[in-house]
């Protein structure tokens, strides 16, 4: 748990056509989720647990409080229509540009042409897999531009010719880029990943949230792991699901050692077995 | 503190040209906060202080708990950016229309004539208070009628061609209408309003705020007022002006009954005159 | 949905030897989160899901604002030790009984001698299955009741001699009873009940838990089986388990006959079929 | 705004008897303030603000957000009672030392002598300015040393017999030390020194607030300046008070000379007279 990374504020990754998102500080390490972890156990703790396994062991029981004591702030450059869903996110603290203080800058999101789907047939929320006839995603890409240019140089005459820019500004569309400044503690942020990185996310939410993972993963490599084991690749499956696996379930070899050998502590091993039993309980 | 003001759910009051906003539920009344102050005090309270000096002095003390215990739902149809302003504050809760799973409708606000003023000179966040040209504020309205028409056309055109609602909504401007749940305590609606009726705050949001001010007056009139008078229409100033308005209130009449005659209760003078007196141990 | 089970406010169900758990009061019903859902739906929405449908899947999808559209009010009177445990909910409301306005009355938590069970060997966090040796728990309880009556005598004794209420309180125990009203919406709701139900909560407060259970049933009847099926009683695997478990799996029969049987829906078994799906594509 | 101060990470500030607080970490500065604030301005902003007139601007109106992007981490020994107190600052990350989980330390409040005081007479929460008769006082004392050291025996005595820890600490005081890790960004901590520095707040916890007002004073000292000066000194008076104030304020010297010879900047000054002229528009 080094920071053999070397200090990674300031880091910057291009997002869509002109965001981006900057790692502008943090505070804490996976150290830090271990210190606030020992806490609890105090003088009573016997044995020092090895701190990859009791990042795991809190991820794994939901206890979220060490997590919260690592704290990310960014600043982050995104279209509108982002923004507002990123703000859905409540635990986090947002400094946006104003533009009532301010003129708004001159850009404007323009999806590439292969990201230029049809609506989901399955899926009412999202897009499809298979993109549109590309005359069709041309078209739409030339009006978006056109639309840009036009909206703006009428924005920026209204506001030379001395309306408030807060009213001058409501013609612009939802594709104009704003900033911020987002700071946000692990906890929260995993939550936020969790739901970003999903498949039902927005695409142009997904990369902003593809590149946090990045960061976020350099900052605490441990806790990352954890994350993705118990929570972004892991499965939930409801009571009636479940007895309905049962049955399939029942002859699995589940020593110690077939278990271990596919990467589990025997801490780990035992609670895996423990919910088996969960199952069989259930019927 | 009866409900002589009949039920209020279901009341609707239009706001801006499209919008409004509608009380769809509320928990609790003044007797609801009298009520959850009183588990304080329990069975070491000698006698019962009146209901209205009880919330008054809550309120003046940020003895905040008990107005939390009252809370509001409303059903509002508001223009995207009141609603980035208003999404700002978080500790609320909010389920929005989608543009993801839904078509957007060919609602859009356009202010009237007399809304469309000039940059403020005085305050760079707001608009001035003299209207601007009455030619540039029919140009200006021309220009987004003209826009909403065809940015909502070429909407329909692209969704009916099969591109996915979530991108071809991005062309749509933030003076779309949108809508929503929004459910808060009454604590945080003070906090809300007091920062939205502000003559700071733009002039659209605060239209909702004068309009949720008249509904949460008629639930809770006591706590009302109270806000009213402490929050609302006080004053704070700071240690420097303190001292320097020190002075000019030396001789002031602060007995009992020179500061009933203005409306205080005998509980409120003897704090004003401690606020009166720290004023003098400042220097 | 209908209210056939008549209005709960004020309903009470004792908790612990001396404690209780009083449903204020409660704003909405299923018909509210179906009602809030469908403000996402708009005009957008072809055909009307069944009711039942929505609610389960809204939760199954973490679709939870719908849920913080419901919202309870409960009065609790609990030992201390267990307020110290609720409290760390944060997304919630509270007005406790304070300890510095008025006196504390004599009434504290005595565990009944078949709780008083021995240290766990296998959880560090909780106790044993088995009892302790009767003669030990008697002691301990003599103890308590003795201590009880001593300090409450003393507190007493130096309250009259005035010594101040907030001082004077610093000797009484964690077993002492306080109260409060505490206000919470229906997905935090859920989420502290997913927590203190959890046989790792200590057993006191999974009594308040149980009983609060009852009460939301009532109120809630729809979304609490979508909770008992989708998060309480559900497992969540993680990538490594699911990568063992995958050959188990492989030759379930997953048609619609089959688990449309189990009481799957068509729309939750093609879910289901998905999810199995996602494992295949781990390994 | 330079880091002359050197670090303060690990400055640790003994409190009450046998408590204390410690910066563990934290995150940002007056010029974490500043960036933040400055996203909001971007191109628009023509002249640079100085950074302290800044700072007192946004602390003023307030413009609370830049303030959240500092965090501080502390780790705090307190008796449970204080940490009852503490606790009900919601926004804000805990991590406490489990009874559960850890044997709880040898380590109880004891007042001094002198902070024994009187039930006040005039404030029904709090203790007399003046102390109790000096018997009581050591009487109190003396009880609560021995009830330490018997319950404390007692307590270890049933964990040896292989009682739960869970259990067994439920006869343990108020005044028992617990610890925990406390993590809060400077906008919702300034909040919570403005009520725990107040002379209605419990002794106890404003001792832990002094020595925190001095860690975040060094840490971020000319938002501290502005916090005083606009927060923790100022004086709100209501609409009914302003009233009666008003006569008195009519001839004041409100020039810029009179007003910058106090410590106004000129914008200061000008904000000072607006207010002055609203409390004329208010009778």
């Amino acid at each position: 748990m080094t920071d053999e990374m070397g200090d990674l504020r300031g880091k910057e990754i291009k997002v869509l056509d002109q965001g981006f998102i900057r790692l502008v500080d943090y505070m804490g390490s996976d150290d830090a989720i271990v210190e606030a972890a020992r806490v609890s156990y105090g003088i009573g703790t016997k044995k020092k647990r090895e701190d990859r396994g009791l990042i795991r062991y809190l991820l794994r029981h939901q206890h979220t409080t060490p997590f919260e004591m690592v704290e990310f702030k960014f600043h982050v450059k995104l279209p509108i229509f982002v923004a507002r869903q990123w703000i859905r996110h409540r635990t986090a603290n947002v400094n946006e540009y104003s533009g009532r203080y301010s003129v708004m800058e001159d850009q404007f999101y323009v999806p590439a042409l292969s990201e230029i789907k049809g609506q989901s047939t399955t899926n009412r929320q999202g897009r499809d897999e298979c993109e549109v006839d590309p005359e069709l995603a041309k078209t739409f890409v030339t009006f978006l531009n056109a639309t840009h240019r036009s909206l703006y140089d009428e924005y920026l005459r209204f506001v030379d010719a001395g309306i408030a820019r807060e009213i001058a500004r409501i013609g612009l569309p939802l594709s104009l880029y704003t900033q911020w400044y987002w700071k946000i503690d692990l906890h929260n942020l995993f939550h936020f990943l969790k739901l970003r990185l999903d498949e039902h996310a927005q695409a142009e939410i997904r990369e902003y949230a593809n590149a946090m993972s990045q960061m976020v993963k350099s900052v605490v490599p441990v806790a990352w792991e954890a994350f993705e084991d118990y929570q972004l690749k892991s499965l939930a499956f409801s009571a009636l699901e479940l007895r309905y696996l049962q049955n399939q379930l029942l002859d699995l070899d589940l020593s110690d050692e077939a278990l271990v050998a596919i990467g589990l502590s025997k801490g780990e091993a035992g609670e895996f077995r423990e919910k088996l039993n969960k199952i069989g309980k259930l019927s």
